[in-house]
């Protein structure tokens, strides 16, 4: 099931399975217990992000091909970050290129698998960890490799948790859907040109890997998202470098959930 | 004003101004419209921490003589990490000791000021910063110390978000009591020794400064809590160390604003 979350033209908020014709079929539930159709059919007014997690939580360097062009070493434990919940925006809605970045660039792009927490995981092995997902969706980690090095002297959350640094959708993919997250062929294509082109089959840990290690001792909430590292190919290890400008386009595309794209704006 | 979050006996959750007979005066408002005392008055059944943020931003080694302690520089911009919102815990709850920890002790205290914000702030200057923050409460930011440094690969995120690794409380103190965050006496005790004491007059960037540098380009929603750092007198860097272990007490006292007390528990 496709879900997507709507502002419908009463002003309210709603999950529904979207129709060809502009329209959802509204569906009650929650990630914890899940979603149910109606009978009930309501024009969409604007697509808002698929939610509003609890807690984002990113795993960085966890492509090996990723890992190998950063020069980092593999990683033997996962690379925990956090991205602050406000960095949220969905499918359509601009990224916005904080004023206090690097006018001469430095925000830069990169695809990731979200998964979304269905029912609570704390000490979760792995062998079940994936009956704890929702489903999932879209995500593009955006980073201020300045900031992200220079910003939180070495911690990274400063630079990666911008207004607008964390575009998720265009709507969840429930996990009935994806019966293997590892073989998920995932790309970003920046003004139409494929910038990051791989397949999950490259994570160092898997997502029920992740989950098992992110629960230890600790409570991951219906809604926590799990954005679960790039691929190779992001902008900062290019020669020459390629940051996101106004007026780009950027896409993240993973084959079996779909097509998350943002246009790039300056800070007004 | 004093307001403690609280579960009445009917099960409600309400803000309430405490009162020496176990009752509280029940309010209404939120923390951007600010909270009105009603003239209801009801017993309270359990406190409860004393908010739920939408997030929970850390600064570390903000206090000069902690740094200096840490043998690490004075930092040039705030080191900036997260707590995921699932740490958090109220006054007199337990700290759970993690089970993935080291059993010879490597988790810690860290007496901090808690900036509550209020009205929202984004890219809001130092000179009026102050005008965003709602209150004040006491914070612990329980860190294990191998988890730091190793478990997330050099983020600090994954070593300070275990489950019950943000004590808050015991109450909010709005801003108005406190009209200079920076002239408070601040310590920790241990089972009633005194482990850290010092004054917030040491931060290296003031709540304003903190308040302006992270509200750039990022919106601070009503209830972002900001943890403020630790003076000296850690466990880690004293000889022998020191570690919290089960049957501890340990205690985060802001004079001016209250004592926030809980006991260490083994994990179950």
């Amino acid at each position: 099931m496709k879900l997507v979350r709507i502002s419908t033209v009463e002003g309210r908020i709603a999950y529904g399975i979207p129709r060809p014709d502009g329209t959802a079929i509204i569906c009650t539930g929650d990630f914890e217990s899940g979603f149910q159709p109606s009978s009930k059919a309501m024009p969409i007014a604007t697509c808002l992000p698929p939610l509003s997690p609890p807690n984002i939580i990113g795993i960085g360097l966890n492509y090996r091909q990723h890992a190998r062009e950063t020069k980092a070493t593999i990683p033997d434990k996962p690379v925990v970050f956090a991205k602050l919940t406000t960095s949220v925006t969905g499918h359509n809605h601009p990224i916005i290129l904080p004023m206090v970045t690097d006018p001469d660039g430095e925000v830069d792009y990169e695809c990731e698998l979200a998964v979304i927490i269905g029912k609570t995981a704390h000490n979760t092995p792995a062998s079940t960890a994936l009956d704890h997902v929702f489903g999932y969706t879209c995500a593009n980690d955006v980073s201020a490799r300045q900031w992200q090095k220079f910003g939180g002297n070495g911690q990274w959350v400063r630079g990666k948790s911008f207004d607008t640094f964390c575009p998720l959708g265009p709507w969840i993919v429930t996990a009935d859907e994806i019966p293997d997250p590892q073989a998920l062929p995932i790309r970003t294509r920046l003004n139409g040109m494929v910038m990051q082109e791989h397949t999950t089959a490259d994570m160092i840990f898997t997502v029920a890997q992740l989950i098992h290690f992110l629960s230890q001792d600790t409570t991951l909430l219906p809604g926590t998202i799990i954005l679960t590292g790039t691929p190779q190919g992001v902008g900062f290890v290019r020669h020459p470098p390629v940051w996101l400008k106004a007026g780009d386009s950027v896409s993240v595309e993973i084959d079996g959930i779909g097509t998350l794209t943002n246009p790039v704006v300056k800070s007004s």
